[in-house]
Order: C-alpha cells, then structure tokens, then sequence
C-alpha cells in the first residue's frame, strides 16, 4: 500500500481522507518520528502522544486562517510533518535544519517560536483580541467603501496545552482573563498525566478527578432520575430549588474550576480518537464562549517502550529507538536519514565506548547529595527537572527536603526564599533559561531579603539543538545588577564542589551558572581551593603580556588555546567570581598587561567583560568606594595619563539569536571554542610591545 | 476616656482587651493613620479596610512564634501601629523613618520586604516547610540528647492576600503547590473588590458569586431539607447517591474552586467584626490542612469619603483627608506629625499653587489617545495601574482598545504580543518595577519573536516613597541584553511624544522609559526631532573638551549643571536611544574629548554607561561588524596607541537598594540632581588638558 504522508502537502490534503486513512496517516508519522529520533536525540514521547490530535485539529480547522498556538512546542512534530514540511523532516535540530519547536520563519503554521511553557492561552487570546478588532475595523471599511466582499466567519483560536505546563502562573493569568472576555477560543488540554517529570502540584490531582468523574456521560441518565424523584417541596424550599438545581449540574458536569472561571468544560475525550476529537472540536467551534477541551492522550503512545518509560522516552538516546519497531520489537533499521543529513559534530552521534557522565549537572548533583548528607538544612528545589538536572537519587533518598514544584519557577524561587527565612539553606536548581521565569522573585524576594538562596543555573550559555529559546545566554547580565548576590562560575569539577560547599556554608544570595557540557580535565596546574570572591591563575604569564579573564568551561577552553599556540607570556585567569570581582588581583595584572580578552559563555552585552571594564573604568577614575585598595594598586590620578586603558576584546554571544545546532557548532559560530578563543589570541597580539 | 493604642508596645498587649476595647482601639488605629495620610501622601484605603483583621490576627496567634506573612504589604500600618512600632508612626515614609511597607530591620513581626504582588503564599508555604523540617530536627535531636524541653504546637503559617493580588499567577504556582504539600497554612483572601483599580478577571467574577452565595450558612436548614425530601430511589440509582450527596456538599459548599485544589474553603466571613473573625481564625488554626479564609472587608472603611471611591483614596492627597473627620465631616486639624517629622522637600508637600501635571505619565497618556484617534491598530494594555498610569479617559474613550489585565504582567506582554502578531500595534503600559515580573516573556514573546510590542517603563529609575521594592532601577541593564529591541529615554515632552509616535509606527520591539516626575523644560536649545538611533546634542561645547552622554530626565538636570557652572567647553548630549547606541556621533566624539561623564536613573552596572563603554572598546580594537562606519571615522589600529582611553565616569544608581525617603533626597544621594552633576563635573576637570 502506498505511504499516504508523502502526499500530504498542507493540511488541506487531510480533508478527503477517511477516519481509516488518518489512522494509517497516524501510524506513518509515528514511524517517521521514530526513524529520526533513532539517528539523534530530538523530543519523542510527547510527539507520539499528540499525533491523533494533530490530525483531528487540522481536519476540522484550517489554520491558515484560524490560529493555533502549540505551547512549549516541543510536541509539533506532527504539526511540522503536515504541514508541508514533511521532505527537510530529517534535518531537524540540525544546523541549517528544520527547528525541534515552532518557527515562523519555517511555515505559516508557526505564529510563534517557543519552547518556554504556559504562554499559550495568553497568545491565543492575543491574536482573538486582534483578529476581533481588525475585523471590525474591516467592516467598518467595508461599509464605507460598500464593497460586497464575501463574508468569512471570525478565526478561531485554539491553543494546546499540556497538564505539565498547566501549572505555570501565566497559565491562571490568561485563563483569569479569557474568562472575562469570552473570545471563541477553544483552549485544549492536552492531559497525558506528566509534564517532562511526572506532573506535581493540586492541579494534577484535580484532573484525575476529572478523569475519573463518576458523573460524566454515561450517568446523566441518573441524574435526572434523581432530579425527578425530588418531590415538591414547600415554598420557602422552592425559591431556592431552581439555584440549587444549577449548583448542581454544573457541579456533576465536572470541570468546575474551569467553569468556576467563566469557561465552558468539555471532556474528557479519548486523544486516540480521532473522530471522537472531531467530534468535540466541531461542538468546541460552534460554541460561542470559551471552551476547554480535555483530551486525555498516552505521552509516547504508539511505541510500546515510550508508553511504558515515557520520562525516559521524552528526548531518547538514539540507541533505545534505533532498530525498534513501534510495538516494541527489534528490527533491521531502515536508514531514512541520509549520510549527509545526519550531524557532523561527536556531540550527537552516540560515541560507542560511552565515558563516564562528568557533566556538570552530573558533578552538582553528587555534591548536593553529599550536602545534604553533611547538613539537614540543606534542600533542592527544581521545576520539573529533576530528571534533566539528575535528582532522581535524591528525590529518593531524601523526599521531604526535595521539592519538585512543577514548571513554576517563579514559586520555586519564592519558596526557597520562605525556607531561607526559617533557617534552611535551599538550593534551587532549575536550567538559566528558564529560570528567567523568576527574575523579579529573584530581585525581591532573594537579593532584597539577602537570604542564603542558593541559585544553580544548569545549562548557562549555548545548548545545542534546541536552540534560540532554550540558550541561557542573559544570566550573568541580568544577575549582576542586583545587590548582595554572588555571581560564580565554576571551571570544572573542583570548582563547582567548592562553590557548591561555600554556598550553603555563607549567609547571602549565591548564583552558579555552568554549562550544558562535561566538566573539562585540568592538567598540569597546581590548583587553588576556591576562596569567596578569588579567581585563579591558571597560566602565571608575562606581566606586561596578554591577560585573559575567562569563566565557566571557557577558562580550560582558553588555557588549552594558549598551549597549543605555546604561548607562556599569556596569564589565564579562570575567574570563578563573576560578582564580586576579584579587584586586587584583576586591577594589578590590568593596569601592567598588553591586552586583556574576556571569555565568556553569556552575552557581550552586560556581562562578565563589561564588568571588568566597569571595575577598571572606577579604579582608574577614582570612582568607587574601594579607594583604601586602589591606593595600595597605585592607580594614580597620574595613570590615567601615565598609560593607556589596554585594549579589551570581549568574546561572548554577540547581539542576536543563536540557532539551532550542536553546541560545538555553536560555540565555533561564537568564536568560545579553542579555535575561536586562539584566533583572538593571534589578533590581540598586534597590542604587544 | 484614655487613648488604648500608646500602650499597645506589643501584640501581646491585645491579650486582655474585650471586643469592645478592640473595637475602639480599631478606631484609634483609623484616626492615627488618618492624620498622617493628612500630612503626606501615603497608602490610605486598603488600611483602612485591614483595621479589624489585624487585630483578630494578632489577638488569635502569636506571631512572635507563629508566620504572618503580609502580600504587597502597603496594607500593613495598622501591623506596624500594634507590634511596636506606634511611637515611630508619624514617621512613615520619610527619609530614615518608618518604611511604607513591611520591613525585617523594622521590626521581628515582618519577616519579608515586599512591594510587588501575589508572593505571600509561596513565602508562607517555604516558611512552613522549613518550621516542620526544622521541627522534625529538633525532636530528633531532643531524642538524641534525652533533652525533656517542653513542647511547644508546630508554628502556623499565615499569608494575606487581597483579591487584586490574587489574579497574579505566583498565585496559583503556590495554591497548586500548597494544596499538595497539605501544610497547616491559612490563606486569607482579603476581598474588597479591589486592587488598586476595579478588579478584573473571571476570578474577580467568582468570588461575587460566592459573596452572594445563596447556600452558605444561613440556609443550611434548606439543604438538609432537601435531601431528606428525596424518596429511597432503586439500587442503581442508590450506590450513586453518596457520591452524588458529598459532590453536592462540595458544591453548595461554596468555594469549589480551591476545594478543587486541596484547599478547604471557609467563608465569607464580614471582615469588620473582630469577634467573628476570631471565631473564624481558631478554627483555621485548627484544621490540620490549607484553610483558605475568605474575608470580606471594605476598602477605606470607617472613612466616609473612602469607603466612597477607594481608587481616589488608595494613596489620596493630603488635602483630602486633612481636616475631615472619620466620618467625612470637616474639623480644624489636630496636628499630630510634629514639625521636624514632616517631610523636607517640595515634592512631598502639596503645593498652594498647583500647576498643570506635566509629568511622564500624564504626557505619555495624551499622545496615546492621539495615536489611538489616529490609528485603529494601537491597543493600550496595562496590569492593574488605569489610574497611576492615567489611563481613565482612554478606558472610557475606547473601550474595546483598553485592556486591563489587572495584576498578571506576565499576561499582559504575552498578550501584547500576540496581538501585534495579529496586525495591531499594542501598547503595554506597566511601572518598571512590575515590569520585571515579565522579564522572561519580553525575552521569549517580544524580542525573539521581534514583534511591534510598544514596551513603556513607567517610574523607571527613583521613585520616592515607596522605596526600594519599587524603583525601577534594573530596566536599561535587563532589556539591553535582548536583540531586536530598541531602548529609549525620552528627556522631555518632545521626546516622549515623538518616540511614541516612532514607537508604534515602525516594525520591532521598542521600549520608551521614563521617571516619576514632571517633564524638564529645555530652554534656549534648537531642537532636533526624534530619529531612530539618534542622539541630541543639547549643548555642542569644544570637542576637546568634557561629554556629557546622559538619559531622560538628567539629559535636562545635565544642561542645567553646565549652565549652572557657565562651561561653554562641555558638551551636552541627550542620548534618547540607549540602544541602538548613536555610534556615529558618540564615537567620534569620544574619540578627540577629554573625558566622558554618563549619567543614568538606573543601574551604574550593566547600564548606558556600560554601553558606551562596550562600543568605544569595540571600536577601538576592531570588534562587532561596523567596520565600514569605523574606518570612516578613523580609529585606525594605531589609534589604540596614539591617545588613551577617555576617563569615563558612570553616574547612575550604586550596587545597592536605595531607602525610602522623597524622590529629591534620593537623587541627591545618588548624585544624580544637578548638584551632583555639577559635582562630577568639577572632578572631571582634572583630566582636562
């Protein structure tokens, strides 16, 4: 039998076929997901669970004029397959590829790029707000022109939400705010029962309840019955029997928080069903009212192994896909990604002797345990991520001090701040793009407080494949203006266990950004333990040579630049302190060097290199309140025109979003590899005397 | 009869008094706050309101021992009044005085600096964690040391939150959260129907309709009428009963919405008697689980002119509460704030003469009913702030073009953006303080999409009073990060309506900040009009001489020092865009001026100054893509060595929180008002040659 998805186009091609034939189309999406993710890590068990409601939406609607939003967006998979990118489908999360989430720039089935959760409902509402005005506005042209265009009913919104995400504040905010404004926008939750961590929080409790509703369908007949067995009742009874009656309905209908807040409550509705989904969707579109739609779907549903394991199965190794058919089986793979499609750098391609996990978050969470060993006070707080920042262990073996408060990080932040106050020392451990979710809570609640929250930003800097929204590019900058808080980043594996152990051991606010990689091996350096706002020399060089200041992975990155160019004139610094600076050591191997170069893996604007020109800028200008040392540095009025300010090349990412890639594609983009940090060695050295 | 309040010195003083005694004591408090909001402006209404809940709070627990956790906290006066601090009272909200909000240097009794909304849960719930883990440690080492201290009940926590406050999604993070952990923990839903504007939102919707609950106490009778009514139904119909009966309890119950969510629902409860509330208090604190308490209170109650339009009253100018007795009747004034307690500058006492309000804000307001008028595409968004942002004639005057998304600025931009994906052109009006709270959906849903969002700062830099929750000192170093965004200070009135008008006429993010304070009057200038990423030379002085690069309002205070100072040498530049920096102008002229002064209302790090910092650099050693540009303006690779650096002074806000005290003393500590401009520039002159 021929493939059917090779034929489809754009959604428009989904229009004659039968229920049988988008089953088949199910199957064969699921296949094609399956091929790619056998070949490299991409999103999975979430694809596999929409594919029903993806087929379903798009036959009923026509978003290329209704709107549909896929929050988060790692589960477009099947969105992507049809709508009419089915043949780059195997390039993506590739350099040059298709995106792993929506993009405008791909399709005008994206509206918008995201991958940060519970925005949906809000952008949906977003586009009705706009889509009602500028069709007024229409009319109101038409009628002035008396033009007799044909008339087009009003866009639909729909947006797609996960239960996993359904937790996150801005979630309540637009629903809070829909409800008010009753737009026809049909908000569907998407209940697998998990976000990528098994789901937490009331809420999700609630929906099980809503799952199970004794109530729902079948029993209504019962309910009348029963209704209709309540005699008449005296007067005074009466006049409130008619209120009582829509108390109860409503009650028994289920779904009374979402009715609670002015949205009609749909479900639950089989998510595998896809005339069951039409049916509810076309009943959701004639509805003039907010609805919501909840469609219980089976995260990796399809594939036998991803419905058993579906954490596991969220973003796979290729090797658990590869050569298993959906039900489960071993088979001979087909290769369906080409050679030259599939990636080039070793950061994806599985390498077959697999070293030990040194990864940062691998380090941090074998010192967090121990932490918590030594010190009951200590706690962890993630958001949904325990299995990313690998906290299963300690989820187990310490349940009452770890916290997983579903994708709501703003709370997190708030709650070790609560818990500092009581004498704890909470660790809130969530990755730096996401944890720009609490920026404000970090602000008022930790640096104001000056509370011992300890703040471990995993995934700082560039991520790879996942691309420009998933980058923890702004942490440094936006961290360092807020007072009382430590800003660190830890080298490698000695660094980060020493800042981790300073941390909880100290009474203020402390930040550790590291990166998504393996720790680096230092070599052939006698290493000095981490001190409170001290940075290390790694490479002592000429004093009147280059210096370079680099922080996190990049201060090895830069060591090993300057060995392969056998470059011993140059000191490396690996700062650890990013706030406070190391002033007294900075200062003086500033005010005698040739040129400086910062390193760092965060954005060029606002960050670690500016703050060093800031540091110089105030000591050379007497500016500052430090002034005790800088008389003891000799900066002099007179070296301001003694010397020059020496030339600061700071590397970092620069002014626009970073795409899709491996991350050693990007760091090579950025110029923070070995490559690009020696190149900027040999460029600077035009400033040596 | 005797005054009760002088000798409350603790809440434990309220131990003894009768209902009656609290009952006047309420009044005492009414009257003490009454005459100091008679003598500066301060937060009126919503203490008002509070009066009776803090004394049956503090009259039912010991908070010394037991959590009180005070959401916003500009509703804590009649706190402050009973934990200490009455003798302090008249103080309030001036320079070393009491702080306007809760304040842990103040006083044991508040345990959080607070300002910003909708966190008190989330503390409360951290609080409680760590009380029950610190307790468990404690019985553990007790056990160990065979220690027999007696015992003492585990601490109850207590958060306040009013229902305005309640919309914000932190909210609902921390309810989710809370109803899962099941900790002793009472939420008590202060609802006055308010937030600082009308409440808005389904939510708001939802707690009428429990307010207006038919069922709850008084016709309980009918309900167990009711259902002894019903007949013995079959045996199908009877195993569905019981299910049926406890849904219905739920129901009638009132509340469903956080019995949804894990949390026991009590109330209403009238919110002015104390006896009551106490009733009500000890059995929440009895309950083993999250009680949420719903309170009804009235905004500026016992305060005739309040209690009639709480918005004019939320923080009411002196004029209209001096001189009125508590229940609206005009008396001669009892002076209670002593001569030397009352505030020094002119900005705090009402003038005899007022003149027209020329502020940012006002300005601001005016252009966008212009734009709106002129374009069908501008939408104006704000969260909770129609009237601080006098935005009520463009609520009234277009209706259908105004959203107030009350306290969800997350909401507020995602909903911007969306919007504008449709076509329009929204204008997101939102304090810079609050604005944080959207920090990472400017990033995600603004720049990243690069969308015509109109982004506009309001009180950006020093705000006065409020202290320092609220100034809005991190906007230029958080937004200067993220590509796509244009960042702009409008100096004067001029400025502002032009980069409106730019703002929403062209095609990408743009974010316009401004002060709380009246526009500056430039005179004796020609002006130049408002272009994309140009600069304004106010004063064009000797190129070998002083720069002066400053923004908003001190781009003003700056022309006025050097006047002041009568230095034709210094030039003056009005910087408008931050960024994209002028770096045609601005590095040509740095390269052959003596020294640079920046000056800036926000923070010295990471801020303009930085920028400019940033870009010299660049330039200088041949960084960033501008080559073209930086050839023609000749820094040339020996440019480096033939001259130094500029001396480059940052004036902004330190690495520190600026207390409480009146906007001009502020500035003045901060150097940023024109004698400390004046100052800087009399140090500069030492490095000019």
């Amino acid at each position: 039998m021929d493939r059917l998805l090779p034929n489809i186009h754009s959604p428009k091609d989904l229009q004659g076929l039968s229920i049988s034939d988008l089953n088949r189309l199910a199957t064969e999406i699921r296949e094609e997901i399956r091929a790619v993710v056998a070949q490299r890590s991409a999103h999975f068990a979430s694809n596999l669970g929409v594919v029903e409601l993806t087929l379903a939406l798009h036959s009923v609607f026509d978003f290329s004029y209704d709107r549909l939003v896929w929050d988060v967006g790692h589960q477009t998979y099947p969105h992507k397959l049809v709508t009419g990118r089915y043949e780059q489908f195997s390039t993506i999360r590739t350099l040059g590829g298709l995106m792993g989430y929506p993009n405008p720039a791909e399709s005008m089935y994206d509206l918008f790029m995201t991958g940060h959760a519970g925005c949906s409902i809000s952008s949906a509402l977003g586009l009705s707000c706009g889509d009602d005005l500028l069709r007024k506005l229409g009319e109101i042209e038409k009628e002035n022109t008396e033009n007799s265009q044909s008339e087009r009913s009003p866009r639909h919104a729909v947006a797609v939400i996960g239960d996993g995400s359904f937790s996150s504040g801005v979630v309540f905010e637009g629903l809070n705010h829909l409800g008010e404004l009753r737009k026809n926008l049909t908000v569907i939750l998407n209940d697998n029962k998990m976000s990528i961590c098994p789901r937490v929080g009331s809420f999700g409790r609630y929906l099980d309840t809503l799952r199970l509703n004794p109530f729902y369908t079948e029993r209504k007949e019962d309910i009348k019955q029963l209704f209709q067995s309540i005699p008449v009742v005296g007067p005074r009874l009466r006049k409130r029997f008619h209120d009582l009656k829509m108390a109860f309905k409503a009650c028994v209908s289920g779904g009374m928080l979402f009715e609670e807040l002015g949205i009609r409550y749909i479900g639950p509705v089989d998510g595998h069903n896809i005339r069951q989904l039409q049916k509810f969707l076309k009943m959701a579109r004639q509805y003039q009212c907010p609805v919501l739609l909840h469609v219980l779907t089976q995260k990796g549903h399809g594939f036998t192994p991803a419905e058993q394991d579906p954490t596991r199965y969220h973003a796979p190794s290729p090797q658990w896909v590869r050569g298993v058919s959906l039900s489960g089986k071993k088979t001979p793979e087909n290769k369906t990604v080409t050679e030259n499609e599939t990636p080039k750098t070793s950061e994806i391609v599985v390498s077959p002797t697999v070293k030990p996990d040194r990864s940062y978050t691998v380090i941090a969470s074998h010192k967090i345990m121990e932490l918590m060993e030594k010190d009951p006070r200590v706690t962890v707080i993630t958001a949904a991520m325990c299995q990313g920042n690998k906290l299963e262990l300690i989820r187990q073996k310490f349940p009452d001090r770890f916290f997983d408060v579903g994708i709501c990080e703003s709370h997190a932040v708030v709650l070790a701040s609560g818990m500092a106050r009581a004498g704890l020392r909470p660790i809130v451990d969530i990755y730096s793009t996401f944890m720009q979710r609490a920026f404000d809570h970090i602000f008022q609640e930790v640096s104001l407080q000056d509370l011992p929250v300890t703040l471990l930003m995993d995934r700082a800097g560039i991520v790879g494949a996942d691309g420009p929204t998933h980058h923890g590019t702004y942490d440094i900058a936006y961290l360092r203006p807020f007072p009382n808080l430590a800003v660190t980043a830890p080298c490698d594996t000695l660094d980060l266990e020493q800042l981790l152990e300073l941390a909880v051991n100290q009474n203020h606010p402390f930040t550790i950004r590291y990166s998504k990689t393996q720790t680096p091996e230092i070599t052939d350096v006698v290493r000095t333990p981490v001190s409170f706002g001290k940075c290390e020399i790694l490479q002592d060089g000429d004093p009147a040579g280059g210096l370079i200041l680099a922080c996190g992975v990049q201060a090895a990155t830069a060591l090993e630049a300057v060995r392969q160019l056998g470059d011993k004139s140059v000191t490396v610094v690996n700062l650890r302190f990013l706030k406070p600076l190391d002033l007294t050591e900075i200062l003086l191997r500033i005010s005698r060097c040739a040129w400086v170069l910062t390193v760092e893996e965060g954005s060029r604007i606002g960050g670690v290199g500016s703050a060093i020109m800031e540091a110089v800028m105030d000591a050379w200008c007497h500016f500052g309140t430090d002034s005790e040392f800088l008389k003891s540095v000799q900066f002099t009025q007179n070296s301001v025109c003694d010397r020059s300010f020496p030339p600061v090349v700071r590397l970092g990412i620069e002014d626009r979003f970073i795409q899709h890639a491996s991350r050693s594609e990007q760091l090579a983009e950025t110029g923070l590899d070995v490559v690009g940090i020696c190149s900027a060695i040999k460029k600077m050295s035009r400033y040596s005397s």
